[in-house]
């Protein structure tokens, strides 16, 4: 099997296709192999009706080098992907004893009776090779046929991600379908968007002859791939167009790789064991939900308040109501004081602060609604930026976090 | 056009092949045709290279009565998926100064520079409509031909979810592809369990003749919604036995319909002017966040605090140390003091508090990781409840969430 072999992905489910249940098996499974250097080519979700599954099968049968379903294993009575997918392959279903033992054992030890519906799931194509399941009944199935790969694979994460790591992959290496090592470079850029990004790359696009570019953009950040897919190997190639691009793009260069920009933040400020809290009156929690989301803020995060009315403002962290009534709880003057307060307040050397109208009610003439002051408090200085933002009001809040963490991120960097 | 019009789905992107972005469209736009009446028949996932495209446009055109696309449009050179389609279709791609002006406009606002990329974003086919882009700069298509419907939206999910909204739902009913009216009723429960609730159930599934009952666990709350696909006007019926479903769940009855349970304690605080705060160690934020995401909020919630190191408890809201030191700072009696104090420290007639082990550090013999305290502060009383939890940090910050917002409107409803 050649090491470009195509795979293909189906995912079958009509709680998929009626939006009950994400399709978590196509970011999980995409991103394995994307990891292990061989990227998905298609996935296709249709429901597990046997009408459904044999308008398709065949078809991306043909196109597959390996084919991967997900779901449609379970023991009710309208489980039936694998008759019919046996029928479409003109493949026999044998009963294993050993896996009907299998679940009879794993039944007994949860003190629960096999029922007779299970028993379907102990048969498998005469010519497949069984993949136990550790935490289900249905076992995954295997087969080699037509100089191609079907795998089966039991719908529930928590079945499927285990047998795909520890029975699927190590298959998948062994037939050189995926590689050890990934075959392209990630580089990852914050504060210029996606267009600007490509006009940058342009001379190094135009130079590089089999250069492949990709971007992604995120929240905060825009993501590039390079790769040359025709070079077996690529990777010092690969490396020096890192260098450059990273001195190209400056201060815009965030990280190769994966890492966020908190986890940046987070990174520097354990390692330089620094004190970070936080003051938030429109994102109200958020930033403070996102810092505690990562293992290890406990490291260097003491604490947040979301300071949602004027009078808790004055309260909590002593921001003058003079200073409000003068400047309005809106401004640079009210989110340098409570970036001030807060650090003061929870002895930190660093703080964050946010104050502003994301709608759908407020603004003023000054700031109308989508202006958002986001303060910052170093051990050298404090001071605020005004941003004006556009959208509902969870995508605002995010912006906002992402702008306040890349503001801060500047400040502990020397930037 | 028929009712039942055949709805595909193609989800263009790389990224979501790769496992990098998890194919929210699906979810949401599968949704959507749900409660709608029309179930999307297939969803297919290709990158949005021509070559995938061309492969694929013709196949999924052929069989679906109305084709929608996602992403590929935007401004980069690789983003040629108009081009592509155009030529599938046999349409010619054609200049719209109307869509280049508001592009322009879109830019002058954010004090941005229009790219010289950004102008292939105002070619649309010579036959289709454009579905103006409120919240990006790639508009959206809508085109009819050979019978079918063609509708093209941008990738990010911000933009998207209003257009088809606002859009492309309304064209969608007025041809009749989906139903004004859903022919089920959604029952939304807390508290009870899905297996349980099936059990429960079972009577009334067994006695209804053709009644079809559908279950979706949702973080918190299962729905299940029945229907009679069989009855022309199934109405009358539906609500008769959703009076019956009501008095037989008691306490674990929610709402018809899709308010949540901080909709529903929203909504009482702000008709009865009570005032909330919020004081989370291990949730840092998440509470505050959740309930300043709803509009309306600013009328009950003061304010929260995210007191995540023990000093900041002592410190913001006086929990004495010796009861810290006596109780564990993961403690019925430590929550119960957090709840106390935030209320009078801001004084408000309801409060939250939540400290835990949500891993992956910490524990101790008598509370292991995974152990939460909520405390609920009333105007009566206040009190904490202990919770054991699983799972990765953010969900079990979730499942608190769920749980302390769930304690709070039995409080409010005198449950």
């Amino acid at each position: 099997m050649s090491q470009k072999s195509k795979i293909i992905l189906v995912t079958l489910g009509e709680e998929l296709l009626l939006g009950l249940t994400p399709n978590g098996h196509l970011t999980y499974i995409g991103d394995q192999l994307r990891q292990a250097g061989n990227a998905m080519h298609a996935n296709i979700t249709i429901s597990d009706s046997p009408e459904d599954i044999e308008d398709n099968f065949d078809l991306y049968w043909k196109k597959a080098d390996v084919l991967i379903t997900t779901g449609g294993l379970g023991p009710t009575v309208d489980d039936r992907t694998k008759e019919v997918i046996a029928q479409c392959l003109g493949e026999t279903l044998v009963y294993d004893p050993t896996v009907m033992k299998a679940i009879e054992d794993r039944f007994a030890a949860l003190n629960l009776v096999v029922s007779e519906n299970n028993r379907k799931q102990a048969f498998h194509f005469e010519n497949a090779e069984v993949l136990h399941n550790e935490n289900g009944t249905a076992p995954g199935l295997w087969l080699e046929k037509d100089g191609k790969i079907l795998v089966m694979l039991p719908g529930p994460p928590h079945e499927l991600q285990p047998m795909f790591n520890e029975q699927v992959l190590p298959r998948f290496l062994e037939k050189g379908i995926v590689q050890e090592k990934e075959n392209y470079i990630q580089i990852r850029t914050t504060g210029i968007g996606e267009s600007n990004l490509e006009t940058l790359l342009q001379p190094i696009a135009e130079r590089e002859d089999g250069l492949e570019l990709a971007y992604c953009a995120h929240p905060g950040m825009v993501d590039f791939r390079m790769s040359f897919p025709n070079l077996i190997n690529p990777y010092d190639r690969l490396a020096e167009l890192a260098e450059e691009c990273k001195s190209l793009l400056g201060d815009n260069f965030l990280t190769t790789g994966n890492e966020t920009i908190l986890d940046i933040v987070s990174r520097i400020m354990r390692r330089k064991k620094l004190k970070l809290s936080t003051v938030e009156s429109c994102t109200g929690g958020y930033i403070s939900n996102e810092i505690t989301n990562l293992a290890g803020s406990s490291e260097y995060f003491v604490g947040g308040m979301a300071t949602y009315s004027i009078g808790s403002k004055e309260d909590l962290i002593s921001v003058p109501s003079d200073l409000i009534q003068q400047h309005d709880v809106v401004s640079e003057e009210v989110a340098t004081a409570m970036a001030i307060g807060v650090a003061e307040r929870l002895e930190t050397d660093y703080s964050i602060s946010t104050t502003g109208y994301i709608g759908p009610g407020g603004g003023t003439e000054r700031d109308p609604v989508g202006t958002v002051y986001v303060g910052i408090h170093t051990p050298s200085k404090t001071y605020a930026k005004r941003f004006s933002l556009r959208g509902p009001r969870v995508a605002q809040k995010r912006r906002v976090f992402n702008l306040a963490v890349d503001m801060l991120r500047k400040e502990l960097l020397g930037l």
